[in-house]
């Protein structure tokens, strides 16, 4: 395998980044290689702004056309480029972060709007009467794998079907299938450790166990079903899941996983 | 009213930028008192690191813990502090900003991650047998309303209960329950413009008024009912919903909401 590793937490003596470090020896010890973006590390900037399309930043700015037209002509940022590249090396992706108000630390989500730029993560392929562009199973990025090692500070309860937070499947919908299988990336379950508000040193070797497991098993790992878009199962364009697909009485997300 | 408008886009002249300057004017015109946050325009800081904590961020960074202790000590920084007095002086909190990535972007993020401290907007109130924490309908900002004003690129049938994204409102929860609900704010339900890849000048009037209408109902708009985490309907500290308590057959996120 080749697995780019983007990890988003400001201190190295986290959990997180004890985790980001296991993952590349654990990985790199089977034989696989490694790239990492550490983007704290790396003081990786976290906005999107007319800096990032150079001479095809227009005025007023319009960010989905202006980003593709500097995609098509190379001229974003090296940064971007840079990691879009590694996101073409890869054919395995991991984001390593904590969970902050429910969803990714701001620097992280600032990878995601600057990196995944018109054309290369979205606005891609035909739309025709059968096709709806090239995404949520098709994209650039298909044929490759991603994965989520999240930390929660919550119980794991919380975090359950009945749970204050709402089920975690369905907290990280949004960037399990907004942000990863839009532009073609299969998904592999999370794997996420709860409690870590109170996590003790005597735990984190059961932790680590655990995370091994799942690094070594990911090329033999089923990804979560989600449905493709242009398969059969939505009508086009309005992209409603068809009657009858679902089990019955499933709605929500969940709706866009098969069986 | 005294409404803070939080606004999240790069380009003054962008379609988000027109609903906050027409929200400014229209409350400003009924004779509400109005301050705007414009992220961009104030060049604010997106990420969470040690800068943040002063002479409070321990080695290691324990951002909790770090973040608690200076907000206690009147030690975050300037730029923090003064986002929290805003948000304590308001009685009503506007969030307008374009979905990316099915969220918000990065820089609005980053003001969560950072303004949202321990001791501010979490980690709060008393922990026993019945109270698990001043949150969830209790908390710093009890008593005050928010609203998200949100633009989304694609049309809503693609937003819709069977739409490939998923429902909004599920798009929307962590946000609306996971960040504003969570420190106590009531949230209206949303103002969303849909289709903003293709709004044409024509379009604008009908968006216009239809904002309009809800700037100047907010006062007599009822919020969202999400359920209060220490009211009885939660088994405490699991914070499962209790058996029975929602209509047949609902799942997911809106188990926390009544009725």
């Amino acid at each position: 395998m080749k697995t780019l590793i983007v990890h988003a937490h400001p201190e190295p003596r986290s959990l997180n980044g004890s985790l980001k470090d296991l993952a590349v020896s654990t990985l790199e010890g089977a034989g696989h290689e490694v790239r990492v973006s550490d983007l704290y590390a790396m003081n990786w900037k976290a906005v999107v702004d007319a800096e990032d399309y150079g001479p095809h930043a227009s005025r007023p700015l319009r960010v989905a056309r202006d980003s593709g037209r500097a995609f098509d002509a190379g001229t974003l940022t090296p940064d971007v480029r840079a990691e879009q590249e590694k996101l073409l090396w890869a054919d395995t992706v991991i984001l390593q972060f904590p969970l902050w108000w429910y969803s990714m630390p701001a620097i992280l989500k600032g990878w995601v709007d600057r990196v995944f730029t018109y054309h290369f993560a979205y606005g891609v392929g035909e739309h025709s009467d059968t096709h709806y562009g090239d995404r949520f199973g098709e994209g650039t990025l298909a044929g490759r794998r991603a994965l989520l090692s999240v930390t929660a500070g919550g119980p794991e309860s919380h975090y359950a079907a009945r749970g204050i937070n709402g089920p975690i499947d369905d907290l990280l919908f949004p960037i399990q299938h907004g942000i990863l299988y839009y532009p073609g990336l299969e998904v592999l379950p999370p794997f996420v450790v709860y409690g870590t508000d109170r996590v003790t040193d005597e735990a984190y070797p059961d932790i680590a166990k655990a995370w091994q497991q799942r690094l070594l098993t990911l090329e033999s790992t089923e990804p979560i079903a989600f449905r493709r878009q242009n398969a059969g199962d939505y009508e086009i364009p309005s992209l409603q899941l068809k009657e009858g697909l679902e089990p019955a009485g499933r709605t929500g997300f969940g709706l866009h996983v098969r069986g």
